[in-house]
């Protein structure tokens, strides 16, 4: 589910979402920013984007179990869209599931580590000049809505 | 001053934000997506960026009044940073002022409307790849900063 409130209360979030805060501030401090449940085409939405200072992009899925991680079947999907891929856990996860190739960053909704590298596989020119500019109108809308919340509610753009 | 607040008292808006609020949503019908005070290059601050769906890049800024415009020493520098260049005005504004080859949006707090349309003159690959970039670390920073206050405030990445 969309949740864009301010994060006044963190028992409003669900687990993942918990760990895309902490992801999301780790990777401000390396100067990415971030947005979450961007779709980079129909039938996939990543959990976290991030946009790196030279254009970089990532993607990063946030699995707060291992129930939840076994009943991911389109997270190779993912790859295609992103220089570099990661999973984001929580220091109980058994990483050993993971698949190998994968990045790997520990968190939680305070903070995170990358603690392996995503392989790097640079996306073609064009389809960076996509994603960017899909995360520059996600970013944006949810900010005016946001903002703006009476105009959005009336107008029904969230819905 | 930057305001990125929710807007739920307008009362603490300056006129101009007042006018760039009521573009921004009339461009969000168009399809177009807004940042408020994006800084294109030093010493240049935008009122409002717009984004539109096939990468055009908009540049509007907002005059509250002649005295608003006249003090202005800058918008000539802000054309080579955009497709199409606007001025936005309340109804109250002296249009007559305005100088000839820029388009016009007579805009409130509430809506706008594109009343002339800023002539055209598209941006280099390498520049509008720049302004979308900024555009979307922009959007996404102040969207962090607004859904998880307690970090920036504590970083002092807003300071």
């Amino acid at each position: 589910m969309p949740n864009d409130l301010p994060h006044a209360d963190l028992t409003t979030l669900q687990p993942g979402q918990l760990l895309a805060r902490g992801v999301c501030r780790h990777l401000r401090a390396l100067d990415f920013v971030c947005v979450e449940e961007l779709v980079p085409t129909r039938g996939l939405r990543v959990d976290v984007m991030a946009l790196g200072p030279k254009g970089e992009v990532w993607i990063i899925e946030c699995k707060s179990s291992r129930a939840d991680f076994q009943s991911d079947h389109k997270w190779q999907g993912y790859l295609e869209w992103s220089d570099r891929f990661f999973w984001a856990v929580d220091s109980d996860f058994p990483t050993e599931l993971l698949p190998e190739g994968t990045g790997l960053i520990l968190a939680d909704a305070y903070d995170g580590e990358i603690v392996r590298m995503g392989p790097e596989t640079k996306l073609a020119a064009a389809r960076r000049k996509v994603m960017v500019q899909k995360f520059a109108r996600h970013a944006a809308m949810r900010l005016q809505a946001l903002r703006d919340p009476t105009h959005h509610l009336r107008s029904g753009l969230l819905t």
